[in-house]
């Protein structure tokens, strides 16, 4: 029965396909969108920055299935979890879309039992927001991710994930960017000499991380109106939350004579001093914020935090500010693989996550302005035929050079007219043409035509990959 | 109240993920695996010759969202539409994760309003089918698909992509293999002549689609009892479907009295001819093989279709035959995009999807056979140092090499002993080591010891990069 049953559900959604023809919605789901050859282009030289930056600094590589079971992300964002994907219950197990690399990563490692490990991973992942598509922000959309886990010297990590933010932005020429960074420790520590009770940590956190995008008035009645924080408390985070600098802020909060007083501050601001020794040696403070107001909405971070954020070019008088936001962000999680682990073991963690969505949001931009003309296709050769009756010699032709790896395209037609063939080069940005004729059969030679120049020469059939080859400079 | 709502039931939910610690069930979704360091090494090679042989043709690449809007998917599939992963409706639009990359390609050219494209995409697709993962199947699978849509000459395009899949299974060395093809319009002319009503054309066809995993036998069950066909018409069927050969059998079944008089089964012989005359000049019908049985499961395909198959290695006596089957498959497909299109407008098209995950099972069985030890990095030099409190010297040597583009690592302690260093080497396969000394820094040089013959040279600083590249020979 349930076979009949699937049989004519399924007729019916064929008949209802054909009816509903003029009614068919052709896109793709809100919050996506398709990447057409050019945008493929623009997406791969962006990748290959950031995937060349990860092999630099030693990674390996791993990928995760684009559904993990939905207890697995239960319990692991705080506030977001509501934007979490899940699928239909179809029998059997309850899946949830990825929501980001990281909790995949956790379970990752606590499966295999890995203990030590530097790897990237980069890959779509999906939350159900309520996206601004036009300023590069999707329900579907790439995180590169670089992690490294393990028991080390405090710092060390957490500092290369810095530097390499600061090597992909410099790399992708995107602009000026500063990293906000700040530790999880020095903002409980905060709310803990702010009078925050305990139990309110989180959600007030969740708050804060939002004075990126609205005023403190806003944030602070948030707090003082839903959250029932009282007026005082708030007033004081406030203070604090506007505080941003460098070494001398680290120092200047080390003897502030509240925070220095709570354990967990005093830690964070510790370590944060540390981190921004490795930073010196590094030659990379120019660019890095230490910020009190720096937050990060996720749960699972318990030290440093970080996030890149792009600054404003200068813009035209009146011209509405195209808020571009962060481009990368991370920080420390020790606690989440300890979640996974059937015997509570942690390992701890600090990973950086780029969001490539922006920049090539910025790139595409950029590229359009410039009038770069991108090829999307490698092809080095077309093969042609200056007459008819030619089709058998041109696949002979073209087999021949694939099969010595060259890359080389004809057009599908029995008989092409040569200006058509010519033209197809110029669209294309195909390089040369492989002329066959009768008159050069006969002779045992190709007509390499150069399509730059117009320039034409014979060939010898046997030199002919060589040639080839040598003027595509791809030996 | 929602929010609360929502609040709580996280509260609850976050709850729940504690209590239930020890029942947790740590694993990937069934039918899905990871991707490990080694895994990936071996997918990034297949990936990479299956990506020069369709850059080698031509093609441009695109990539599509991992899901599509349910209708979009909806009685493309015959009856295999059950196993379309549903997302849950949360509000919005009803979604499916994509079944396939032939269906996200066709809506994507229509959507376009692409009449004319050459294109690849790799890429995960999802199927709630009950694998048997130890054979290399599994419910997320990646798709490496390459297409050529547009109105040609007849079985240009078709012998192309039959050249592909002989050029990427030839290049992957994965055995012998052969590449079976049929025709749709044969199929259903041989259909018609055997008495088979026209209602019945796709499910029969489903059917015979069965036989390359059950005997013929089991299918003229099915026919029969569950599908209502006569047993005569039945077993028409039986003679033909058992054919399979070259030229010659298109040639003997163009002078079939009951085959060349119906219309399609005649336009499919007549193309079939011509597909022959075209796969002579590439020099490959060593390894294709007309066959009547071959059925393919798809609904929405309409003319030739074809599998490549991996052929049984010579077994040992006794020994269960591992079944690999088929690697990749395809065919022409001219209704699709018009399904799509808003009046119907064809583009015609066809195709071929290489089966990936067979070709990583085989790949990684192979590798673990052969005891071959693969780098899941590619670091260049290890920063070491020989005495304690060298940290700084070494973060600032590490930088130095990163800015400079050379792939370096180093252990993330504060005092790691040099023995470690150099096991470290020795496990990871990193060919070099810098080791910064207090003598070394006072001559102005660091000491680079080559891992593979222990020798060990003084290199001034400032040639450093330079002998780094020349001794990994990447300049």
């Amino acid at each position: 029965i349930a076979k009949e049953v699937s049989k004519l559900l399924e007729m019916k959604a064929q008949l209802g396909a054909d009816e509903g023809k003029h009614k068919f919605v052709l896109k793709t789901p809100k919050g996506t969108r398709d990447f057409g050859p050019k945008e493929m282009a623009i997406r791969e030289r962006a990748f290959r920055a950031i995937i060349s930056c990860f092999k630099r600094h030693g990674a390996e590589v791993i990928d995760t299935p684009v559904f993990e079971l939905k207890e697995t992300l239960t319990g692991k964002y705080g506030e977001d979890s509501k934007l979490i994907y899940d699928l239909k219950d179809q029998g059997g197990e309850l899946l949830s879309l990825r929501y980001d690399l990281t909790v995949p990563f956790a379970r990752y490692l606590a499966m295999n039992k890995v203990t030590n490990m530097k790897r990237y991973h980069i890959a779509k992942v999906y939350r159900r927001d309520n996206p601004a598509t036009t300023r590069g922000r999707y329900r579907e959309f790439y995180q590169c991710d670089f992690d490294i886990a393990g028991q080390f010297d405090p710092m060390i990590p957490d500092a290369e994930c810095l530097k390499i933010v600061h090597e992909i932005l410099s790399d992708l020429q995107l602009g000026d960017f500063v990293i906000k960074v700040n530790d999880r420790r020095i903002l409980d520590g905060m709310f803990a000499v702010c009078g925050v009770p305990d139990s309110k940590f989180r959600t007030i956190c969740s708050s804060v991380d939002k004075l990126d995008k609205v005023p403190w008035e806003e944030v602070r009645s948030e707090m003082v109106g839903e959250k029932g924080l009282s007026p005082e408390a708030a007033d004081r985070i406030g203070e604090y939350v506007q505080l941003h600098g460098g070494l001398d802020l680290i120092e200047r909060l080390l003897q502030d004579p509240k925070l220095s007083q709570n354990k967990l501050a005093k830690e964070g601001l510790g370590d944060m001093k540390l981190l921004f020794e490795y930073l010196t040696l590094f030659g990379i403070t120019g660019k890095i914020s230490f910020d009190l107001s720096l937050a990060r909405g996720l749960d699972y971070y318990t030290g440093v935090i970080f996030e890149a954020v792009l600054l404003q070019q200068e813009k035209e008088h009146g011209e509405e500010p195209a808020s571009v936001g962060s481009v990368a962000g991370g920080g420390r999680y020790d606690g989440l693989v300890g979640m996974f682990d059937p015997k509570g073991r942690k390992v701890p963690c600090v990973g950086v996550s780029i969001g490539i969505e922006r920049i090539f949001s910025i790139l595409e931009q950029r590229l359009e302005a410039s009038e770069e003309k991108i090829r999307t296709t490698e092809t080095q050769v077309l093969v042609a035929s200056a007459q008819k009756k030619l089709l058998e010699e041109r696949l002979k032709l073209i087999s021949e050079l694939w099969d010595a790896g060259i890359k080389a395209e004809m057009l599908y037609k029995k008989n092409p007219k040569l200006l058509n063939q010519l033209q197809y080069c110029e669209d294309t940005g195909i390089p040369l043409v492989a002329i066959v004729g009768e008159q050069e059969l006969k002779d045992g030679v190709v007509k390499l035509r150069i399509v730059a120049t117009r320039e034409e020469v014979n060939v010898r059939r046997e030199s002919l990959v060589e040639e080839i080859r040598i003027r595509t400079s791809q030996c």
